[in-house]
């Protein structure tokens, strides 16, 4: 199940990216589970990792390995996240990245490995191991959906996108791949996304262009609050179009570079929200008009978090005193009740602090019967605002989350 | 659905208080759901209230009457929280306090409302107005069982529990009744609670002694995260037993009563949580050899909050990853993985960061089939803890979440 996502049509090759997938077991399918990214060499790589203290094995060696060379290959396994697994797991992660440079004939520190899956079982080295030959020798261009597909794990649909922007005449291609639905919350969930552009990109600009990306997109997504330990998102640029080299942040040409890249990053973004764990709506939420942004960022979560306010938009309940009592509880310094206004999907439902005296209960339920719900709830004591995005809590959510190991 | 929660069997009177229950129709039907107590002249009375900056209208009542007047008498009304409803809201409180105060001769201030079931509809004050003169005939020391079921919303048992102590050959009693199942966090959350004792005692005293209750039994329980805009508890002592007054707050006997006001507190706190919404586990969070308690709460609610977990338990899983994955993004300084340990009844399942050595997976379901789970997260870096109760989330959260108002 998941909420107007449909799977990509067509994405786009960019050129100094190959692709490959294969299945090698992992869930005991025949289902892809083992995905590989090759890197033309002189290009440029940037990655941010989660933030969990309790990161993956992958995720420490990814840091590490990013610091010493050029990335020229990424190894993403579904089906084991190689986490909570010590030392072992970490040589696990090394094994394989070996196995890979000797096989393609780069040095280790050029490889970056991605886990994801259940946390706390070794990782299969040797089924892993054994499909690396396989991988190389069937490396493609045109090998983006079968990526996306290898990498899911709760995950009900592949997720991609393909931008094509042409500035001075130049074309340019961005594609990005993403996986994740749940323990999704910012700073990087059980989330994999990888976005690659043939614009030649300064490494500096490139790792500020992410950043930039990130926060709009990636770290506004919330399904369960729960981050997780293999998190990342990786940015490539392969330099092999005609454009010239990105240098300048503030560029025209490269705003407009940056604005198709955070696009491909949003709906990735948003991708993983539509395909949430039992997610029957995709729910916006704006605050705006507050007095700074971390006063509407917290108020945002805080909303978005809340089992009780989530379950209500599971019964498309327009239930606006549980939305009212969040922001209650979400702590912003002198909250003012009595300014504070409440739409749903541009019905007023709470003005002033009461519930709005045009409104009926019937507009309410119309309103809160798409599936794409936008909440906006406004301070009306700024002009600040922050936009999240999440989904509903649903029998499903509850159901895929029990059962998931047994 | 309760987790090995009985009603009460025999709440024993408390000298100084009666009480009384009857049904105005509210819910639309006959069950109970408006209560009274009364409180014997003389009689000392603290309460704490919900820290929610959109707190309900009879929250605002009772707090600026406690500051004018000893209560006498405590309007408890369910299935309307009176919340959202603005200044009609306020004033329909207000007028459910004077007619009260005019039929039992007693000033207005002196009253003390409280309100808890849906939010945003208006009181409905000639329902409410025309019980109390029902109530106030049929006033009496047993009624303690009919009051605490007059209170209930979504709970599915009523709470209450006496303690009898004999404290230099003077017997005193303590009684104390309780509501609450959903919407539970810390800082009171749904919820109400009602105890009195026939103690004498000094009012900074008891002000002192319900802090020190409430810190260690309703401020350590969670449901689902989200406090409630109507939570209150107020302990009464009516000073009808023969002991002398207690003001000391470090003499022996005052340890011995404060001793058993405490263990009322935790014993109705654990029952809110043993009647949470859709709860089959009871579940107590302890989080040991902490650097400092606060670290031990962050990393406590981190992982009592995590809906991840919450389903894990939920299913008897003995998911272990993800309670280190909570840990991991609960956010203590410099937190040291490689230390942690967790034990689940008594079973190690994580040792030094990592799946115990000796642990197997049917042992872990053996722990995890109770319904009185016991996690204990030892972080073996201080000597501080903290323990919180909190419940699975299950189907029937869900269920009775996205129901509760259709």
């Amino acid at each position: 199940m998941s909420v107007a996502l449909l799977s990509p049509d067509k994405l786009l090759p960019v050129a100094g990216i190959r692709l490959a997938a294969c299945s090698v077991g992992i869930y005991g399918t025949d289902r892809t589970d083992l995905a590989l990214i090759e890197i033309a060499e002189g290009s440029e790589c940037s990655a941010v990792f989660t933030n969990n203290a309790f990161c993956a094995a992958p995720v420490s060696i990814a840091r590490e390995h990013l610091d010493l060379a050029n990335p020229r290959y990424c190894l993403i396994n579904a089906g084991n996240a190689n986490a909570g697994t010590g030392t072992r797991g970490y040589n696990d992660a090394a094994d394989c990245c070996h196995i890979l440079a000797k096989r393609s004939a780069v040095s280790t520190n050029s490889i970056l490995p991605f886990s994801t899956g259940v946390i706390g079982e070794y990782l299969p080295v040797d089924k892993i191991t054994s499909g690396i030959p396989k991988l190389y020798s069937i490396l493609d261009a045109d090998k983006w959906l079968d990526a996306a597909n290898a990498m899911m794990t709760t995950d009900t649909i592949a997720k991609g996108i393909s931008e094509s922007i042409d500035i001075n005449g130049e074309s340019i291609t961005i594609t990005g791949i993403a996986k994740g639905s749940g323990m999704i919350c910012p700073d990087m969930a059980t989330m994999l996304a990888f976005i690659a552009t043939d614009a030649k990109i300064d490494k500096a600009l490139l790792d500020e262009i992410l950043t930039e990306a990130v926060h709009h997109s990636f770290n506004r997504i919330t399904v369960d609050g729960d981050t997780s330990t293999n998190d990342a998102c990786v940015l490539i640029a392969t330099g092999k179009s005609d454009a010239t080299l990105f240098t300048d942040y503030d560029d025209q040409n490269t705003r407009q570079l940056r604005e198709a890249i955070r696009k491909v990053s949003i709906y990735l973004a948003q991708s993983i929200i539509r395909d949430g764990e039992g997610a029957t709506k995709f729910v916006t939420l704006e605050v705006t008009e507050g007095r700074n942004e971390e006063e509407c960022m917290n108020v945002a979560y805080a909303v978005a978090h809340s089992p009780l306010v989530k379950t209500a938009l599971f019964a498309s309940d327009p239930n606006w005193g549980r939305i009212l009592a969040v922001v209650g509880r979400s702590g912003p310094n002198e909250l003012e009740i009595a300014k504070i206004s409440i739409y749903i999907n541009g019905l007023c439902i709470v003005s002033k602090g009461e519930k709005a005296t045009d409104y009926t209960e019937p507009a309410g339920q119309q309103a809160m019967s798409s599936d794409d719900i936008h909440i906006r709830i406004s301070m009306a004591r700024g002009d600040a605002k922050y936009t999240v995005w999440t989904s509903d809590l649903s029998y499903d959510y509850v159901k895929i989350n029990a059962e998931y190991r047994t």
